[in-house]
């Protein structure tokens, strides 16, 4: 299906796409990045190698399709571990890690997307889960320059992403993710300093260009 | 908090508190098990463990607390590796195993719920769901003994605790998962033939009175 060894389906405001460009970039693995059109619909191939979800982010690997972005990242650590490992080596530690990752992954997205696409009372009660979510993050991360502690890591890569949408989240939310989670944006900002971050995440205003255009697109404005 | 090194934390009709038994009583672990009383309410101690998501299972190994059933499962992996693998050591197998237990995770119990707690037309689209389910899992099980492969597996542990609901969805749901899904209860069948499983799951006519007094309670009877 290519000549390159390694291939990503993606679609580019995907956060979860993201994760694994931000993935690829940290171990410096070389590969073809295959964009779907998605609001026009999904690809043939795309559907043919993710037929139980039909979802984007899939990362091909000698011609085998590995689905779901956590799983994803979690190959790519294994398979190319001889750089930046991304998960600690202690299992209490690893635990933990996938622990921080799967509640991002159970709750971000989901409020994200609460708060952006409603109004009035819902959209207060979308930004009170919200902030709640990144202050118990916020402790989680502590004084610690990373999630992964003095490096970049697995929950890094989880939560980085959703930096991208913060433009969105707060101007269609009308409120600052600062006032209430500053280290969470000193964080980011540190993240975005990082050369695989920075080339793997679009501009926070064209993800808001998109999101304007999807409400449009539901008729929701 | 013990006097064992481990201990867990569980309500014995949870599947989710069962693949931790199970993955126990598979590496030969022996601990403590802490019964909680739900329908009362939650103990101090599990929100104290447990603060983010408050439920059982939680694990404590060296007092610390390990959240989420299948994390927990993986770090039984990591910390008792001598005996048992239950997940390959090839990368893309690793991740085909994470790939189908994470679908069970996100289909199974709540599929399973909404047949067994509705009514009609709405339990008859349930009821279609959860066949089509079951009908990709029995896909993906093919010929192969276990999910596993030739040895009962991370996907097997994740899945077999649904098997003591069955005569749930089956009685409640009025069908037989045996018509759409022969190599399902085979397979399940196979896996109750494991001591680790017999004594990890509770007895299916336990569970059902379990689920009518619960419907009792909810007040849809």
């Amino acid at each position: 299906m290519s000549t390159k060894e390694v291939a990503l389906f993606d679609y580019w405001p995907s956060p979860f796409g993201m994760r694994v460009r931000v993935a690829l970039a940290e171990k410096g693995v070389d590969y073809e990045y295959r964009e779907e059109d998605l609001p026009k619909g999904k690809s043939e191939l795309l559907v043919k190698m993710n037929p139980v979800h039909k979802k984007v982010p899939v990362l091909i690997h000698n011609n085998r399709p590995v689905c779901e972005s956590l799983i994803i990242v979690q190959y790519i650590e294994e398979v190319w571990s001889h750089k930046s490992p991304l998960l600690p080596s202690d299992p209490y530690q690893k635990a933990l890690a996938r622990f921080w990752a799967d509640f991002i992954d159970k709750k971000t997205y989901e409020t994200g997307k609460w708060v952006w696409t409603t109004k009035d009372e819902e959209q207060e009660a979308a930004k009170k889960e919200f902030i709640d979510h990144f202050k118990l993050l916020e402790q989680q991360l502590g004084d610690k320059p990373y999630f992964g502690g003095d490096s970049f890591g697995f929950v890094d890569v989880a939560l980085i992403p959703f930096y991208s949408w913060f433009y969105v989240y707060e101007t269609l939310g009308n409120f600052k993710i600062q006032e209430s989670c500053p280290k969470i944006i000193a964080w980011a900002k540190r993240c975005m300093q990082k050369e695989s971050v920075a080339k793997s995440l679009p501009d926070q205003k064209k993800v808001y260009e998109y999101a304007l255009d999807y409400k449009k697109r539901l008729g929701s404005q």
